[in-house]
Order: C-alpha cells, then sequence, then structure tokens
C-alpha cells in the first residue's frame, strides 16, 4: 500500500496517472531474465546455495539440540486448493505361511504429492506464458509422467540457516487480517524488531498466523490470505535466500491487489529468480518459542519430473 | 536367539544335524513381548531415541558440511515388490488471465507411497497374528483409510549418529552373493574393521553392495538378496538402534533360509522390538567414501496412518 | 420370513407383542443356505437366469423402439458413501508429429468403481461372518488386486424383462418420507395397480421418488432412504428375479428399523440367495412415462475380481 | 480419396510413382470440415443414429435370442498402450455389528478408464492441431478434470444393426499380417462374401485376428497391427456408420504407411467425420459362429467429460 501511495505521489509530481502501473506487475520478457544468474541451463536455482558452507553455518546455530516440526499431518481432511485430492486407501492385509503367521499391511496414496500439504514448489510448477525458469519451454520439457527438466528430483536436501521474520508478532496480533499484504517496510521492521539480519542463501520464514486456521477452517484457509505482495517479494529476491517459506496456502497476499494478475509472486520466485517456495508451513511452535534463527533442514521427495513435493522439514537449535 | 540355542543342545542330545532348525525363528507370544520396552501404549518404539541428545551427538559429528543422499529418484521404473506401483500424471497445464500468463502445472502422484522406493517402515506394516508392535490389535486399530494408531504421521524427523557397516567392503566384494545370510560375526568384524562401536540410538546402514542393481537389473535386485538373518537382527535389536537400513529390499536376507518362515527380521524388529527399518537405501557413495560415521538425517512424511513413508535421508560429515 | 411368521405366531400364542422381534433378521448358518439352488460352486447366482429364453422375452416388449437411460452421469459432484471417490483428472494434451497435428488426450480415472455411481452390486461385495454367497470363504477368495471367486467380470450383459414397481406412484407422493419401509404389501398393491405378475428372471425396479434428491442434496440423499425392508426382501427373493434394483443408494430402507444389524437386505440377496442389486438407478423418466413392463438391458464392466460394476442400464419399449 | 485419387492422376501425368503421395493423406482446414452435417454445435456425431429406427433394425435381428460377448475381462496384465494403467486394489473389508456380521468389501479402480481395454472413443478423444470435432477448440472445452464438451457422458447407450466384416476370413487366415493394411476393395469383397450390404447407422465390426494374440503376447499386440489405412477409412465414413470398430488397440493399420503422420484413421473418423471408433474388441466367437449381421447393443458409461469409456457390447441375434 506504501508502495501504491508512493507510486500516487510520483504521479501527482509527474503530473500522470500511475495508479495502476504502481499496483501492478507484469512479468519481464524472456530476454530480461535469462540466462539465470545461475548460468544457462541451470535447473537447481537457489538450491545452488545448498553445499558445505550453508550446512556448516546451520550447524552452527544447533546449540541445545531441540527441533522444531515445521509441517502438518498429511490427511484427507487438509484444505484442498481446487480438485487437489490426497487419500489413503489401506489394502487388505496380507497373510503369509503359518509358521510365523506374519502380516503385512499397506496402503495407495493418491493425490497431488507435489502440491499437498506442507510442500516445496519446484520451477516446473509455473510458468510465463510456455516459458519458465531460465526459459526452459513447456511444450520441450513436459511428458504426461512429468518433466524432463525441472523435476523436483534435482533439488535434494537444503541444510542452511533459518531465519523467522514474524510479521503477526510484529503488528501484535495472532493473526493477519485476511488478506493483509505484507511490505518490504513490515519485512525489515520484523528484521530490525528480531536484531536480526538477512544473508544470501537463507531460508527466510515468514509468519503471518494464518496457519491457525489449517485443520480447523478450512474454508477461510483457502479462500484468501494475507501474504508477501510483489514489492517485498522483489526486495526478498534481491536478498538472495534458499527459499521464502510461509504459514498460508501460495506465501504471497492472495487475491493480488491488482485483479488483473494471478499469484505473481509465484512467478516472481519461481520463474523470474529461480527462488524456491515453502508454503503450508507450520509455524505456531517456532513462532510462540520466538525461535528466529536456527538450522533449517528438508528433504523433498525425490519425485522424478514432478512440480514439487509435499515436505516436513525442521528447524534445529 | 533362545530357540536356537534350546536347537542346538538338542541337536547336540539327538546327535543330529539341527543346522535348518538353528537358523530358524517362531514368533514369541504377545506376553513375552508386551508391553515394549518403551512403556504400555507406546507407538514410537525406537523413534524415542530421537531427542536433544541424538541430535547433538550427530552435530558434533559435522566437520565438513559435505552431505551424501542416500534415496534414490522416485520414478516408475524403479524395481516394485509385486503389484505395487509408483505414477506421476502430469495434468493439463492451467492458464491464468492473460496479464500475467501464470501457467500452472501439477502431477497426480499414484503408489503405495509407504512401501516404494527408499522408505522407511513404521510399526503398522506388519503383525504376528493379529498383534502388531506393543500388542495393538489389528481389527482395533485398522480403518479403510489408514490405522488409527501406529501411523507412521508419529515418528517425525530424525537426527542422529548413523554408523556404516560395510559388510560387502569387509568381504572385499562389490556386492555380496544372491542369498547371502549376515551374520553376528560379520557385523562385529566390519565394526573392528572401521574401528568403531555401536552405541545405543545409532542408525545402523548396512551396505551390501545389492543397491548396484537398482534400475539396472531391477528383476533380480527383487527377486532375492543378501541380508541380515535371525541372528544378526536378535544382536543388533541388543544394541539398540534408533533404526536399522540397508541397500536391499527387506533389509534381510531373502528368502529367509528357513523356508517355513517369511521376512522373521521384520516381525523382529517392527514387532518384536519396535525399531524402524530402512530400505532401499542407495549407499554406493556412502561406501566408495568410507563415511562410516555421520550425521544421519531424515524426515519420513506425516501421512496419517499410514505404514510407511518414502524418505530422502542424508548422511552429513 | 418363516421366522418372522413364526415371530407372529408366537406372539399370538403368547399373547404379546412382538413387532419389533417380528421385523428383525438374523442370518442363516451357511448349512441353511448352501449349496446355492444354482449348484454348488455356482458364482453367477441370479445371473443364470440370463439367457435366450429371457432375451427373447425381453426383445418381445419392444414395440416403438423408445428406450430411456437409466443411469447419473458419473461425477465428482455424486453423492458418495464415506470416502468413496469418482475423480477424472485431464492428462497433458500429446501432441505427434507436424504433418497431420494430432493432439490426443486422455484422462485418468480414480474411484471405487464397483461402488459408485449406478452400480451393481456383485456377490464378493457382502458376507456373513467370513463367508460369502455359495458359502465362499473370504480368506480363500481374496487377494489384494480382487477377487479370484465371485468376481463381476463373471456376470456379462444381461437381458430381461424389466419389471416397474412405482411405490411412490401408489402413495401417490414425489418420494417416499426419509426411512419409509416398503412392506410386501406395498409390492403387491403396486402390481395390481400396475395390472402386472412378476416372472422369474425378471428385473424387479422400485421407484421410491428418492432420485429427485441426486445432485440437488447429496447429504439428504445419503443420510437415510426409503427403501424395502426385511420382509419385502424375503418376498422378492421368493419371486426368483434376475436383479432388484431402485433408485436409492442401497435399495434397502435405511437405516434399518432394527437398529442391532446393518443393510440385512445385502445379505439376504447377494449372501443368502444371490441375487444382484442394482443401485442409484435413475428412474424420473420411466415413472413419469409409466413405462411399467420393458425390455431391460445393461453390460456390467468386465473388471477381473472386483465387487461390483458401475453401470448404464437401458429399458426399451 | 479425392487427394489420393488426384495424387494418382498427377503421378501418371508427371510419369512419376507417387505411391508414398498416393497414401497419404494430410488434415483438412476446419472450414473443409465444420460445421459437422449434424450441425453447428453438435456433439453426439455419429451417436446421433441411435433412436427409435435403428433399434427397431436391431430387434428384427434378433431371432434366437443368443448373445455374444464382445469386451475383453478388464485387468492388470491386459495389454496396454505407453503408460496405461488398469489397477484393483481390494480394499480392507469393513465388520459391521456384531448382529448380522456383515462384511463388506470394496475395491479401488485407478486407471485410463475412457481408454483401456475394449473401450469407445469419443470425440474429445482426438484433435486436428487446437480443433477437434465440429471445430471445438482445446483450450475453450478442457479443464484439469475432463472436457466441458465432447465428453463420453454425451453419447448413451448405442443399439443398431452390427455388421461383422470378416477380413481375415475373407483372406483364408486366422489373423492378418502385422502391418497389413485394409483397403477399400477388402471391405467389399468381404461384405459381397457374406452377402450383405453396409446401410447407414450400422455398428460397422471388421475381423483382423488380431485379437488372438490378447493375453498371449501382449507386446506384439501393442506393437503394430493389421486394420484399415486411410482410403478404406474414407470409403466407410461415406457408408455413414454408427461407429466402426476392430480387434486391434487402434481399428487402424499402425504403424500407417506413411511415416510422416500418426493415426490419419483416428483423424478422420473422430475429427474430421464425427464418428465414432471401438477398439479392443473380442471377436473370436462371432467369427467363429460367422454371426456376420446381428442387433448390437453397448453401454458406454457415463463418465462426464472423458474421452472415452471401457465398455462391455455385446452381439445379439
Amino acid at each position: 500500500m506504501r508502495t501504491a501511495t508512493l507510486g500516487i505521489t510520483l504521479a501527482l509530481l509527474l503530473g500522470t496517472s500511475t495508479l495502476a502501473d504502481a499496483q501492478s506487475w507484469r512479468p519481464p520478457a524472456d530476454g530480461q531474465r535469462c540466462p539465470s544468474k545461475w548460468g544457462a541451463g541451470d535447473e537447481r536455482g537457489s538450491a545452488n546455495h545448498m553445499g558445505r558452507e550453508s550446512v556448516l553455518r546451520a550447524t552452527k546455530l544447533i546449540k541445545t539440540g531441540e527441533h522444531i516440526e515445521l509441517a502438518h499431518v498429511l490427511a484427507a481432511d487438509m484444505p484442498f486448493f481446487g480438485t487437489r485430492r490426497f487419500d489413503v486407501h489401506t489394502k487388505r492385509t496380507f497373510l503369509n505361511p503359518p509358521a510365523n503367521r506374519r502380516g503385512s499391511n499397506e496402503e495407495v496414496v493418491i493425490g497431488e504429492m507435489g502440491q499437498v500439504g506442507t510442500q516445496l514448489d519446484g520451477f516446473a510448477h509455473q510458468t510465463i506464458g510456455d516459458s519458465l525458469y531460465n526459459c526452459f519451454k513447456q511444450d520441450q520439457i513436459t511428458t504426461r509422467t512429468g518433466f524432463s527438466k525441472l523435476g523436483i528430483e534435482s533439488v535434494g536436501a537444503l541444510v542452511t540457516r533459518g531465519v523467522l521474520l514474524d510479521v503477526a508478532g510484529l503488528k501484535g496480533v495472532d493473526m493477519l487480517p485476511d488478506t493483509y499484504e505484507i511490505t518490504v517496510a513490515d519485512l525489515q521492521q520484523a528484521l530490525q524488531r528480531q536484531n536480526l539480519t538477512l544473508q544470501p542463501g537463507d531460508a527466510v520464514i515468514i509468519h503471518t498466523g494464518w496457519g491457525k486456521l489449517w485443520g480447523k477452517d478450512n474454508a477461510r484457509y483457502m479462500k484468501s490470505c494475507p501474504g508477501i505482495g510483489v514489492g517485498a517479494a522483489e526486495w526478498l529476491a534481491r536478498q538472495d535466500p534458499m527459499l521464502v517459506g510461509a504459514d498460508n496456502v501460495p506465501v504471497e497476499v492472495s487475491p493480488n491487489p491488482d485483479p488483473q494478475i494471478s499469484a505473481p509472486v509465484h512467478q516472481i520466485f519461481l520463474v523470474v529468480n529461480g527462488i524456491h517456495i515453502l508454503e503450508n508451513l507450520k509455524l505456531d511452535e517456532l513462532a510462540a518459542k520466538r525461535v528466529n534463527e536456527f538450522a533449517f533442514v528438508m528433504q523433498p521427495l525425490k519425485l522424478k519430473g514432478a512440480t514439487g513435493s509435499t515436505v516436513a522439514p525442521i528447524a534445529v537449535r
């Protein structure tokens, strides 16, 4: 909003109307964003931050050995976007020979396992037109059984310094309002309040409080949510994080204040900048304990050619 | 082991060869194994070793920050047991409004996600008759959509000291023979050779070399495998590990030398002792680099009520 | 009925009210119902009525060539029992070589295809304890991928005389009350009103009007329903039909007036008498046009080892 | 055909061999094929032949009441194209209250139910570029959960005169050669030999003998097949049938003799002419009994928005 106000102010100064421009964002042309800063042909984007340095930086933060789980339980009664599913079907127990009477149980699991529950978005998930991260082209990398490039299996484990940006805490509320757009100033003030600065390669975790609705009021959880807007996303991208996560569906404010565009932060992070997004985090314990800096550890499933992965990350301190 | 000893004693008394008997095993009665040492009603078994102490013990082993991935990629061309599946179906790209031309991709994943790929067995997976770990009864905890007790969602992240027992290396082979039964002596000699001892709460990882067949000769990979037998399993159980893993399908030798029983080590670990099993590990890099002691980190998915979870663990040193 | 009659006789003798007893039912012992009247080892039960005679009997009823569809559309917004599903996932369009620019579409369908929508129940669907139709034993015929006996694939096409019993019409209502139990007298009066008698091998179709709720008020459609009770079911079984169908979920009244038993008519038809049940019929057009006698034609899918099949039967006259 | 004739004429004029050209085919422009002869906006194409007249025409052919099943059993060991599946997972038996000890079984079925087994192709299945039957546009009618137009649910039951064209019989072989292209002359001679003529609205069923491989040599069944070529397809389209079926995967010869195009008969029937295709028929009994003219009856499932349906048609005489 302040961005909008500034835009209006500038518009007045310049004698032009820029209301629409000020609030809005339009995707850059391929030439403006490719090749990625990680090099032509790179498929891992911000996951390239993972390495010995990030692991050691995280390890240094482990003092007490306490760990906090950041994922919700995967169940059929989770909130779902659209027609997504998560179903477990218990199969009939298989009975083995009588001598050791071994019964064996298993289940079929059906669902958009890249896009339900607490989940990491990979770069095959979003496009600008027919172009994806690093200008891979949709028709050239898509098959009926997954993507031949940019699949989530190439991400691997991520271990790095995690930083919680408690925006709900900053505002003194349990939960930010239903469509609140988190601004650059909010993020900067949250950091200042927590006496922290961001470093390249951090896992940046934003606490909106919206996760309190998970499993309690799924309809409201899905209908809209507070989250970062275009301005905050572009500022965060410049901080060069390993990933940006939040305790809501899309990390970003939804719906976007500009009614003409949908989920622009997805494009800014995944397509333009190659930064992973971590959604539907469970942050209540982390925020309640004020664990603002921690070792962040996450192991995406190696789902070949998939757009994302359900995950169960932890914070350790 | 008591059964085995008794068999040998009887053999001596009777003056007959009872080699087959000596190797054999029959499940104990409920009263002999319940309540679990972790207490009546406990559902977590060896996962109870996870805590600040195990995390700090693992953290101390991190020196260089190097991490090694221990999971295979999840794909339709993996080896599968029986009729299990892992299928990814790419859904049609959803096209959003023209202003930001956002294309959205996702996939449906279908499979026995608790029991395919590199995966952790939970305690709902196996029974002795109608009785599971800690004598939970099959009919009382099973629903069509999972298990109301012993579900894998209760395990959570596991961080502990990992120890590689390189039995293939001990024997000087790339791969142990097709149905080789790893003995207690093999394990003890491997430890001695590596100058290590086991501690309670360790993640014990056994290298058989069988994983070299993964994706290369799936039929042979599934048909049989080298692995620990009843004797080694009972000895390992007494070492009180957090889990026992290997680079084969069932951790244990298959088929069991006693043709009258099937997969007894599954019952010994999961049902009798409440020790998790970690299957289909990818151990080539770990073994080649002789990383024998490391921080073991694993995050099972929180699949509600499931018998297990595909996982993507790492070793860090 | 024998039990009921006996109960009433005893009640008269004893001078007490035994209304509850009279309505109740308990399953017969295996010895009282096996072998089936179709012979030991028979798997087809009432489908044995299908043959040249039934086909010719049906054909004679075709005068105008008009046909009426009796199935609802299969869609994700149908009413479902419990956690059942019907999901269609459109796969990505596959683009073929440029010369003929052939785009190919297909979809993955996931659901309990034997037990959703307008569907025919086979004999693997229900048991009395561990015993099914013709005393096949559950543990001997069940695998994780279907049933080795009694699978729906053995039924084949059914063509026979169809008779509509319009009980809603008899009562002068659009829809029978929520838990109305249709009695023998109701069925007999409906036949009399329509000037028809039942013949062995008929497809008996009962119109309750409950189908009007389909897709309009799914919650009420599933919560309870009018339908035949134990008495009417036993009377119908004695009429020796090829199948009994209705425009509700279970054909039978639900919940059963006897709170101690659940869905006894399923056991009476499927297990005791080997008579197929046809559920969730769409009967509005048939009833509105007063098509009381017609050629009934149905082609269950040959789902190997399945408990039933979604179907799309028609009436022709 | 006109294109082919023109090609031959040109070849004669130019004194060059144009065999390849003569066999070839390229899709017509939208303007040449739309609106369909069934009217702008029509979604049912050749299914419009279904009605009182076709039903009565079929009924007149029923003399003995004998019926012959034309579908294979649906099972996981069927031949499949590409990564298609058909899996049945038996769910755990649900045990109901003790008074009537009712056990309930059901299964989850997973597969491309519109495109596996004996199956009817609908008009959403194939395109020419982005255009489908009657020039419906792909992007305007496709959703992630099916097609909003041209879905198979609009077809309904099909009852009409069936005619078997026994080309294998005509050639005196059990099975036509692996890539034999059935010509117009073959079809005409088969009709002559059987003393029959085609009528508008017929279900035209072509016997190649290829179905003998089903379940016996699935790899060969899928690799290639004899079937009609472009010439025979265009001739058949002019006969105005309700559908064209065969005992092979694609009805048409595969691969097409013109290596530059793939499955042109699919486009000729489904996209250009709006004629349904019926694949993977089981014709051994029909051919062996020389049932050349019969009542054809088929009930596609009403799978909302799907590209096709597995079916279990019958012939009755």
